[in-house]
């Protein structure tokens, strides 16, 4: 299958090191945008009322994956698939970001997580209903260390 | 970007007409599987203790896509980005569900809404750090009718 981008993500970040590792600490100042390509503008309709949204991305600057990694919140190898590392078999990234408005083709988004430049390829709205189960158990991150910001160490060499 | 799928999604679904629009219509009862291709098995490790997980999977049997169209659960045209619905430009499916246990490549999952032999591109642990808003706002959704089953019209022709 072959992803076509629909937009790219502007944000602060040029580099993984000192990127917040989830929107959930980023600072909610930390503004950016999406700018959506044409054919795609139309289906932004309705956008607004959704206080977060999902975005679907390229994750283009990370190594190889490999099947085990020492995730950011941990500091022994676990499972790729039991970590949100950026190094996956197929570098798709998935983050909620507050959705602030929408001018145009441009969606003002706060609480980034995403570097500068990234390929975006598809837009959900967060729905609770569907999307929040506040309660569930997180196996090994329920027991991670508290490390809010990226390294280096899923860089491209 | 070219995606590979990492292993195939098994349900009781066939067809989108009668199948949950979200997991959280499933019923739990409603059980499936996922297979893991052998390359990736090992990245499945320390996925247990995790109760739930997403899956990034190809809607592969959707309609071309439209900027607008009319949601499952609304009765007017929305734009595509601020729905949930199948027919998508870069057709990527999110969906979480519940993880029931690990039998070596196979994750016994609850809770589905994927038909039946659908591409598995990605697996990410879910955590309500990372994920969970419940109280965040869903626009048209909030007042959305309750429609918690798929009928046909994002079938294919």
């Amino acid at each position: 299958m072959e992803l076509k981008p629909i937009g790219l993500i502007h944000s602060p970040f040029k580099n993984q090191a000192g990127t917040p590792i989830q929107p959930r600490f980023a600072e909610e100042s930390v503004r950016g945008h999406v700018e959506i390509f044409e054919p795609y503008v139309e289906a932004l309709d309705d956008l607004e009322g959704f206080e977060r949204i999902w975005l679907l991305f390229h994750l283009d600057r990370a190594r190889p994956w490999k099947p085990k990694v020492i995730p950011y919140r941990d500091t022994v190898e676990r499972g790729l698939f039991s970590t949100r590392a950026p190094a996956r078999p197929n570098p798709l990234g998935l983050s909620v970001v507050r959705l602030l408005s929408r001018q145009g083709s441009r969606l003002i988004v706060g609480g980034l997580d995403i570097l500068d430049g990234t390929q975006l390829f598809d837009i959900k709205p967060y729905s609770p209903k569907f999307d929040a189960f506040p309660e569930s158990q997180a196996g090994w991150l329920d027991r991670g260390q508290v490390t809010d910001q990226a390294d280096k160490r899923f860089d491209e060499d």
